[in-house]
Parts: C-alpha cells; sequence; structure tokens
C-alpha cells in the first residue's frame, strides 16, 4: 500500500507569506499513486449512481476527468470568468481580501442529474460552495462534494453543511 | 461509431470578434464520446512508450491526464507563470499582440523521460512550441506532439516541424 501523503509535498509561503501550500504535482508524476488515489476518491463515493461529475478550475480538472471515465459519468468544467464559450451562469463569492466569481455553462447540467462535485482542496469552502449554487441553480442535486485534501482548520465544512462531503486527506 | 465531431460546437466571435471557438463541453459531458476520444488519441500515439504526458492548461489537462493513465505514464502541467509552486522554469512565446509565458516544474521531467505533449487544440502553435522548449531544457524526448483539434489554416505545424505531431480533427 502506498501513502499518498509521501507524495504531497508542502511549499512554504506560497501563494503568499504564512500560507504552506499543498504541492499535488509529485503524485500526479507517479502513475501509481495516481491509480491509488482515482481508487480511493471512487471509494469515498460509495458508489452512488452519478450523472456528472463537476471539477473546479484547474487542479480540480485532474481527478474530476478521472472520476468521470471510471463512473461512466459526464464530465463539466466550473471555470473562472470569460472562459467558458456558450452562455453561462455566473456566482460571485467572497474571498479573504475582495471577490471573485465562477461560471457553468447553462447546458452543462440537466434538472435531476446527480452531482459529484470535485476540488483538489478544500481551504476556507467559498469556491465549494460558489460552485455548489450554480449546479443548484441549474437544477443538479449534488450527491457529494468530493476532495483530495481538506484544510480542517480553516473550516470551509461550515459553508458546505447542506450537503455530504468527503475528503481523502486532512491536515 | 460515433462521430466525435458532432459533440464539438462552433462558437462565433469567441474570445474576440471574428474568431470561431471550437467549444469541447458537449463531448466531455459524454461518456461515450470521452471514452472514444481517448481511445482515438491514443491510438494516435501508437503505442510507443511514454514515460510522462505533458499537458498545458488548462483545457489541454482533461485529456492528458486520461491518456497518462492509460500508457501508465506520469501526468506534468504546464501552467501559466505563478500558477506553480514549486522551482519553475519559464519559457516566454509571442502571441498576436504582445507576450506570454509557460511554466514547467524543474523536477517534472527527467533526463532521456519519453515525453507525450497535449493540448486540446493546436492553433497558431506558440504555447505548443513554449512547451517543446520547456520539456526539451529539461532533458526530455518529445515523443509526439499530440492535439484533439488542429486549426489548419492558422499553420500551427510550421512550429512543430521539429517534432511528430498528430491531431485527432481538423479543420
Amino acid at each position: 500500500m502506498i501513502a499518498l501523503e509521501k507524495y504531497i509535498r508542502d511549499i512554504p509561503d506560497f501563494p503568499k507569506p504564512g500560507v504552506v501550500f499543498k504541492d499535488i504535482t509529485p503524485l500526479l508524476a507517479s502513475p501509481e499513486a495516481m491509480d491509488l488515489c482515482v481508487q480511493e476518491l471512487l471509494r469515498l463515493t460509495e458508489m452512488q449512481s452519478i450523472d456528472k461529475v463537476v471539477g473546479i478550475e484547474s487542479r480540480g480538472f485532474f481527478f474530476a476527468t478521472l472520476m468521470a471515465k471510471e463512473l461512466k459519468a459526464g464530465f463539466v468544467p466550473i471555470r473562472k470568468p470569460g472562459k467558458l464559450p456558450f452562455e453561462t451562469l455566473k456566482q460571485p463569492y467572497t474571498l479573504e481580501y475582495g471577490m471573485d466569481a465562477l461560471e457553468i455553462h447553462e447546458d452543462a447540467i440537466q434538472k435531476g442529474d446527480k452531482v459529484l462535485l470535485h476540488d483538489d482542496v478544500l481551504a476556507t469552502g467559498g469556491t465549494a460552495q460558489a460552485a455548489c449554487k450554480l449546479i443548484e441553480k441549474l437544477g443538479g442535486e449534488i450527491v457529494q462534494c468530493n476532495f483530495l485534501i481538506e484544510l480542517e482548520f480553516l473550516k470551509g465544512a461550515s459553508k458546505l453543511q447542506r450537503y455530504e462531503h468527503r475528503a481523502l486527506l486532512t491536515y
């Protein structure tokens, strides 16, 4: 059994002083660790029926596409404003300082779709919460918010209380 | 047999007036089309031995991760400046108006690694050429530049003459 934690590298002071960034690129570079990680993320979903796996730009895309394939589900990207070319819904959210927003294509989710939301890291929960709002505005039913890493000390789970949320690794 | 072209949507005047954008999100949303697309992209590689699949931010990530899994290769992201947290190499490249740059982690490729470079679209070839330079600076051997779509009228292939390049769909 591989310990996935070994493949996650702490980068101090990134993206700004005082923050320790969890770098998953060593994990991505190892086919064995990638395979195990996908299996373990899927285990968190408990094989619930899923129509769409939604990944949040950009690091959420890595495992969202891989899970979509295994679940025989469609993949849907949620992106920063201006990146998606078709008609979009936009959801603003609050950052530590200021605001940002996420967008989803209006035709990406059908009413009643069972949706697995995935991102690499659950930090303060602002982006995941905004992504959930977009999915629900389109009529999707969020089966689970699924993360590779949860930074528990940032209390992001408090923003996702309405949803089941699971993370593979917690710090 | 599914025709993948049916899943690619033309968006006129995106990201700017006069440009017709090839939107691959309908393809991503269909598990059957995604599976076929991965199989066909892998067929282009002719089962050459690959150590690393490199994907270019962000749409290149979708199929690069899926191909890496099937090839039992590592996945390496090439990103816009400031996104990768560890030590990076940077490669500037020319846009129609102005300059941009790409970065790769210095430890992402080992000397002699056989590398498959993937992006969703080959347009003018500037980003793919910059990505090739980064891979070669780290000692990687580019086995193939692999694209879902080639926009032949933009003549991007002229920038990749030193490499084998293949695309699944050409327009």
